[in-house]
């Protein structure tokens, strides 16, 4: 039985409590909260709550630490300090700050004789595993990641600081007539407009400059004025109705040639009810994996490239061999 | 540089010398055959071809040996015969017989110190691969194969057994209406027949009784008389001019929910222009995590369920992480 630990019980979190239930062979053995312990109410019966502060204690009750924090600033402190006393799992997904991140986990990790494996989900995570794979298979060839149709939490929340907004979702939705075209081999080059639009749904104060909130909207840098974007604006009640989900998903796309000229796609695509669900539903395969790589006396940091499908698996390999391969 | 031998110059052995052309980490040592050497000419100029019997000779020179037979009668004697001298790839390929294959090419390369990994490819291999994974993701779900549209090599030939014909093609066509059903989360319950229909292509020798070769295809005992069957009677300079490539590909599904009751959809699917090249390109990124895990002292036989995928890139750690994850 291998006994699981969640760090952070945010929605995160919460899926990994409930995949757990899938998993026979897994178990929870507490979660771990900054939040007082005792606010927390917690969905299986008899699991402990403690307060991160006493994480200590537990090190030698818990197999792998499954760290459900936010990338931008609870993961570059607690993933480190998590190594040092447990195998870990994270979600670290500021693609541009992995090296480092990578660099602090091995580190901590080594020392402390531990595994980990770092930015497990789906993209980092099941999406740049099939970017690598497609691309080692074909070499002549062109990536392309869609992403969407799907809620993104980042530009939501950067629609709800405008002034005069009560509430948003916003959607990334890959365009259609790109995705044809990749899928199609023509290769096409393509800019960040012509690949998604931005579709905003945003509830306002009573009596907001509504032209204004669309401007501002439209042209915020980095987050919107490089797309095209649809603002709708609706009742508090309709955003709660139609947008309180979390869908998401996306495509990854290699159209490439054989070495004899002969074209050929590969794709690997995602339609995900709730983004955070199924990536934890990522986090508890790849903690199986961690736990038995840990048992056999790895240790250091890793990403998905580095794990054998296989441990993901609760199958034994000759089950495995028979059945599914 | 990774030194590879080719055992068998068909239609795969080609590809994968092809293949490799693409590969500046690996290079082509030798081409063994069981015809006569000097009868075979290969596209890679100054690289030996060897008679098959001659192969022992060549024990030091080859990190690992490609085996290009076919899975029917070439790969269960010659699989166990090279694993007593090469590390090897193969794409043995009848799915019942895998784990008997598996326990042969086991022995023979555990005995002899080598490591191996057999039925690389797509199906099994990439195919096997994605089914694998996404079950382990979402226990919760039903998968779903479909194969092509492409040309069944197996299901040509028994047609042109048939008395009065002359050539044939028959193509293997997923049923839109049944992917779709798939795709949208319906977990469907499909018959072989609701699943694919199967195209054939045929040239009659003149005079033939036409009505009486349809016949003999649609009822077919296990090729075809579980199916939905179009027949097309063409002429010889049309199937040549528009049936003599070898496509194929298809797609696996994974339908599931999450623990907390989301719908999720993965999807994989491969549309290549050339099914044997395809496959080669596959088999030459497998050889060089082979060659990669023979070095690093692993023996054995395996499967693609067993190799790490980083291995399967001539890319560093660091650069996949930096750059693909």
């Amino acid at each position: 039985m291998i006994r699981v630990g969640i760090s952070g019980y945010g929605n995160l979190g919460r899926g990994v409590e409930a995949a757990l239930t899938l998993c026979p062979d897994m178990k929870l053995t507490a979660v771990f909260t900054r939040r007082n312990p005792q606010s927390l109410s917690i969905a299986t019966p008899g699991v402990p709550v403690v307060a991160e502060t006493e994480v200590a204690g537990y090190a030698d009750q818990i197999d792998v630490m499954i760290l459900c924090g936010g990338s931008a600033t609870d993961l570059p402190v607690q993933g480190p300090a998590y190594a040092k006393l447990f195998n870990t799992i994270d979600s670290f997904d500021t693609h541009a700050r992995i090296p480092e991140y990578f660099s602090a986990m091995d580190h901590a990790l080594k020392e402390s004789g531990h595994f980990g494996i770092i930015s497990v989900g789906w993209d980092p995570g099941l999406f740049s595993l099939n970017r690598m794979m497609a691309g080692a298979i074909l070499p002549d060839g062109h990536d392309y990641t869609f992403w969407g149709r799907g809620v993104s939490q980042g530009h939501s929340d950067a629609i709800r600081r405008i002034s005069g907004v009560l509430d948003a979702k916003q959607y990334t939705v890959p365009i259609e007539s790109a995705v044809d075209a990749v899928r199609s081999g023509q290769n096409p080059d393509l800019s960040v407009r012509e690949k998604h639009l931005r579709e905003c749904w945003v509830v306002a104060e009573e009596g907001a400059d509504l032209a204004e909130i669309e401007r501002q909207i439209v042209t915020m840098p980095n987050y919107f004025d490089e797309y095209d974007i649809i603002v709708h604006f609706i009742s508090l009640e309709e955003l709660r109705r139609d947008h309180s989900g979390m869908p998401h998903g996306g495509f990854v796309i290699r159209s490439g040639k054989t070495a004899q000229g002969e074209s050929c796609t590969v794709e690997y695509s995602l339609k995900l009810g709730s983004n955070p669900q199924f990536t934890a539903s990522v986090l508890v395969a790849y903690a199986r994996a961690a736990a038995r790589l840990a048992a056999a006396g790895e240790t250091g940091a890793h990403s998905v490239f580095d794990i054998a499908p296989a441990l993901l698996s609760p199958k034994t390999p000759e089950e495995l061999r028979r059945t599914m391969l």
